[in-house]
């Protein structure tokens, strides 16, 4: 995301086109019958690791497969695979966010209609993936303890733009002296009323939780 | 960072501006005697936090200031005012980086003469500020334990753009398991011979070294 006039004027085309192709998406994943829920936060707020321990709870009773994006490497999905779920990379390269196009092209040859749930991992960025729709039934965004309480008033449109917060590492809390009230506080100060979840992807805690509410959405929504 | 052939036009014609704009304020701070330190990290890897302590120490010795950037908030600039140093907010509202054009906004008033140390906190992002110049003398980035080892793989261009490494939230890092000599390993796949400090703003463990590298940097460049 860049400033000045000139940038401004593009920027809106690019995020125009952007909504367009992600409304088309999002028909598509509707008449496909799959639930699309995509990931954003900081890098290191465990989104992976959230991911790691999802699709291998879900692959024993659902169709599922996932979309991880990084400007670099296939590692991540390299580790998703392990849970026998259908993982490809998207490599970004110096793009800061993934957008609707790459979701596109990632999906060219994939028959949706075999899936339940398609979870998409966005680049590690709690800025500009709040800009771009990727035709997404649920967007959550990950805050870990460790990252402190004040993060949503920081970075208010990403919180805004999401459907739901999760609070993730919660294992680590006391080590960090999180103030979990403080931090439910400033989500709701930016985003009154957002669900959130608090989770441990490591000791499972609040997990199920969790994904009892996303198998909830993929029914209310079909 | 967007895509798009005309977006990626008049990106370079952003960063060119940026670029000249940097080299100018690079000229003027060397003039005024002062040495620029930005720090750039995803959010909640410790910048403040290390910028506190750093402050706290610096103020009884220097003449030290900062600029902190955020998307909202005055909070950052209002816990670091404690240190006693000069401290201004640039608040970038949508926008994910700091530019040069922020900075030299920033210092319009300021008499740069009068300073020794002056840091720059950047925004939260471990992608975009590694575009933007800021005439700084040294960038440091900054990875808490709690990230893992992988982001410097995942986030090559923001260590590529850094001088020094700052491996952030020590005291953690049995909790988290972090293993140092992979991430050390990965930060020097990504760049050869970097130097890298490991600290904890928390228990002060590392921090008198690091310390001493910026004061005998800013010597070897006076």
């Amino acid at each position: 995301m860049m400033n000045g006039p000139r940038l401004i004027e593009v920027r809106q085309r690019v995020l125009k086109q952007n909504d367009l192709l992600a409304r088309a998406l999002r028909e598509r994943f509707r008449r496909a019958g799959v639930c699309v829920i995509s990931l954003v936060s900081s890098p290191g707020s465990g989104k992976t690791a959230f991911l790691e321990r999802t699709l291998g709870e879900f692959v024993r009773r659902y169709s599922v497969a996932a979309l991880v994006g990084d400007l670099a490497t296939e590692n991540d999905a390299q580790r998703l695979r392990r849970s026998g779920a259908r993982v490809q990379q998207i490599a970004t390269g110096t793009v800061c966010h993934l957008d609707a196009a790459m979701i596109e092209r990632a999906l060219e040859d994939w028959s949706l209609e075999e899936l339940d749930f398609l979870f998409i991992e966005n680049v590690g960025n709690l800025v500009c993936p709040a800009s771009y729709d990727l035709g997404e039934e649920l967007r959550l965004v990950l805050m870990s303890v460790t990252e402190g309480e004040d993060k949503p008033l920081k970075y208010p449109t990403i919180f805004n733009t999401a459907d739901v917060a999760v609070i993730t590492k919660l294992d680590l809390a006391a080590a960090v002296e999180f103030d979990l009230e403080a931090a439910k506080a400033q989500i709701h100060a930016v985003r009154p009323g957002m669900r959130i979840f608090e989770v441990s992807a490591k000791s499972g805690v609040g997990l199920a939780e969790c994904w009892r509410y996303l198998e909830a959405r993929r029914l209310s929504s079909a």
